[in-house]
């Protein structure tokens, strides 16, 4: 989950000042219509491990934003006072009225990561307590109060750093908010920490109340990024709180919300498919014997009696063009085709829109003992639906929360599931379209509509990037194929799926 | 949780005639429009104990339905086909489509209860897989299949005399679907599985798909209510799909679905509150001294130590003029002025119309060691909110989840929370209104509202039936006092408190 925020993340300081002149303009006209209207409140819940800045974060929006309605909502040990109530109490005290957004520190989710964090409670229990807050966000959704969560990542090295220095500077110390994890020490307590904040991400990252994994390594860029999220969810509040409006005269049914309100991101995004170095090459003279051994390698592992209690499913997205028929060809080959099935994913049947979208997959799903390949999957309505405007934000927002229910459900029945992304560049994809267009046996296999998404190729990344962070729990995570050269492609994919049979057999 | 469900429920065989023909005519033109519509599709589960008739209500559907756009989905052991698959594979295999009805034996719920049933589970793990379930039927929800929960209850000697007549007709029972808890013998097991399917209700119970818990014991009055219940969820359906159809021209906004579409109940609704014997009266001579001692003993109790890790919350709820003043006087004459607080709900103000529904009473919950009476409270939103229609049903729908949730907050947190309903008869309220009118210094308590409400008795009583039933959990649970003696009353209210007091201290 969330690698995308492992990568670079930097702006320059000629960069920051210029956009962050934009964002601070578009902010505050956003938070003054938000005051305006009075429809709804908003709760920015500001978390991360120690050493992230989620102090600084916090002075940056007192510095951007207008300070009249802004509040901190900051959480420690709990007082005298709120020992003698229930545990919920200090937030309903604190509830932001409508028009005013809270800056929440140590909120909701706190006691509970740091409780699963320290092995004082079960797996179960911490579960249920995760569901609990997911029911709490629901209702305050329904109530008009958007939940904004951010979690701030920076490398336990550089935090460890930051921190060490702050040390030395006692009185920097003591008014950084560095505190939270006081009791978590040494590496290893902190790598069970870091763990748990991603399940506990994964888990309460609902349509009404994502989570965004925001990269604090940079301050400038980590302080942009926040407000550029923080403007996002105003704005969307705002185009929510006019819709809802009563309107004059009968007016007819407002649009779906837009993906971008206003004028668009204004940071560089950042991308885990862009950052691939697709030059990677197989070597040449290698390739046919060792793509015959890894097929042979293949044969044996899924003709083995202990594949007979698992099963195995392939799940393919990419470009447009990067090769993802070519790539199930060479693993077919190492199948038994009577234990094989590849599912081309063309438009939903009648059948099947007459159902939950999920519904065409499942059917498809192999018993124990078979391999269901997927050549394009469940992940469309993240893609191509998202991008052009098929489904709603809430459809395909709540959709990753599903689709990770779906592949748990998946990998509990002991299915392997295995996806990839098969990346090319857009000089690759462009040099792979003219050959097709230009030749005969290939024609079928370019269509206008290919031309048209290739014009949308930004779009598609970031639904891509997205969808990799959001998706990419432990047990059913992608695989990035750098695949300008078919033949390292095709060795990758085949190489990777040996490796994990013989990983889990 | 759902008492109402034990109060007598029949129907004569000419008023079931009469009631039948006009459920099946309505049922029928409501189905098809459904089809018609082909916008939804529908799922319902029946549940309940064995002996409670599910298969001779899966028939009375197929008799009265038209069986065209029907399909019984029935689920018993895993087949060879389906422990080969993930184990939701074989309800997604057999999901209606949209415009069809599938009616479900041996539903999601059936495996998890089970093991509950049997302690293979634990409590946590048990949660954890009813919030599984949630989730799915929110995702059904929102993909447009309208999922209606049904448990048939009939008490235990019912049920084992029915059983017993079955057993002696052989052919009967193998065509009886009976077979669904086999493994469960003797009552201590069936107690046990009574009440985790209890919790399971209360869990399950959400806004997008509640429970609707309904007394089998007649075979008549069962399968009215049933069809009732279902013609409710197919008009709602078709009223959300006619809303959502794309207008030709720009239309008003529809208005939000009423609560009971259609020309209104057919069957005579149980009535928890309506079968209270309000001709209970206390014993006069004997009050002065009852009521001194038990407020002796409550001020004694709520001084204890013991008390002091404790709370109080007493929530008074009832008819207009059904005495809460009075009792509420008679408590706190009990308690300590300085920790007891008695909080009357009037109109929200500004400050809480800006925040979440539930935050005005969080405001006011007492700190531990002290009592907090709340004259009207949270219910307020099932009741009036939703009688007058301030809410939207989707709103109070949900509503009794989170109140739910926010009581168990409460009593996890050490505070007793007790419930108290005043019910007098609509002629006690006539004379109590009559006299109030009449006299100068009790005239400001009666109100032109008063007389509006009124003439609403009848769905409010309704709303306060289906308030009870749904949150009348084991630990927080409801009173019904019999009020129109009103010494009779507030003896019963005292002496609640007290013995509650003493079972917790």
């Amino acid at each position: 989950m969330f690698d995308s925020v492992r990568l670079p993340h930097k702006l320059g300081k000629s960069e920051f000042a210029e956009v962050s002149e934009r964002l601070r303009e578009r902010l505050l006209e956003a938070q003054f219509e938000f005051v305006e209207r009075k429809q709804k409140s908003l709760i920015l819940l500001i978390n991360g491990s120690d050493g992230a800045g989620k102090g600084e974060v916090l002075n940056r929006l007192y510095e951007w934003l207008d300070d009249h309605s802004l509040e901190t909502l900051s959480y420690g040990a709990p007082t005298d006072e709120e020992r003698a109530r229930p545990l919920e109490w200090r937030y309903w005290r604190d509830m932001p009225a409508k028009g005013r957004i809270g800056l929440m520190l140590g909120g909701w989710h706190h006691r509970l990561l740091h409780h699963r964090a320290r092995g004082k409670i079960s797996r179960d229990a911490f579960e249920t307590g995760l569901d609990e807050i997911n029911r709490s966000e629901e209702m305050l959704r329904a109530e008009g109060v958007v939940v904004v969560k951010l979690w701030l990542h920076v490398e336990d090295s550089v935090a460890q750093k930051r921190l060490a220095k702050l040390r030395e500077d006692g009185g920097r110390l003591r008014r950084a908010i560095v505190v939270e994890w006081d009791d978590i020490k040494g590496a290893r307590s902190r790598e069970k920490l870091a763990r748990s904040a991603l399940d506990l991400i994964e888990k309460t990252s609902t349509g009404y109340a994502p989570w965004a994994v925001i990269a604090a390594e940079d301050p400038r860029y980590r302080d942009a990024a926040v407000a550029e999220l923080l403007l996002a969810a105003l704005e969307r509040a705002n185009a929510e709180s006019a819709a809802a409006a009563p309107a004059p005269t009968p007016a007819p049914t407002p649009a779906p919300t837009p993906e971008q309100p206003g004028e668009g991101p204004l940071l560089p995004r950042a991308s885990l498919v862009g950052s691939l170095d697709l030059s990677l090459t197989a070597d040449r003279d290698g390739y046919g014997g060792a793509l015959e051994s890894l097929q042979d390698r293949l044969s044996e592992l899924t003709t083995s009696r202990k594949f007979a209690h698992r099963g195995l499913v392939l799940v393919f997205e990419g470009n447009d063009a990067a090769g993802k028929g070519g790539a199930i060809l060479r693993v077919r080959a190492g199948l038994d085709p009577r234990r094989f099935r590849v599912h081309g994913t063309a438009a939903p049947t009648d059948e099947e829109l007459a159902r939950p979208y999920l519904w065409r997959f499942w059917r498809h799903l192999p018993r124990l003992g078979h391999t269901a390949v997927f050549d394009r999957s469940w992940y469309g309505r993240v893609l191509v639906e998202r991008v052009e405007g098929f489904c709603s934000r809430d459809d395909w927002m709540r959709a990753y929360s599903e689709i990770n229910d779906f592949e748990r459900q998946q990998t509990r029945a002991r299915i392997l599931v295995i996806k990839f992304w098969l990346a090319i560049s857009q000089e690759e994809q462009l040099a792979r379209f003219s050959d097709r267009a230009a030749r005969p046996a290939k024609r079928y296999k370019i269509t206008e509509e290919d031309w048209r998404n290739r014009g949308k190729w930004a779009q598609y990344e970031e639904a891509a990037n997205e969808m990799i962070d959001r998706t990419n729990a432990r047990r059913a995570s992608w695989t990035l194929v750098e695949s300008n050269d078919k033949k390292y492609s095709r060795l990758k994919v085949l190489r990777t799926i040996v490796d994990r049979l013989e990983e889990e057999l």
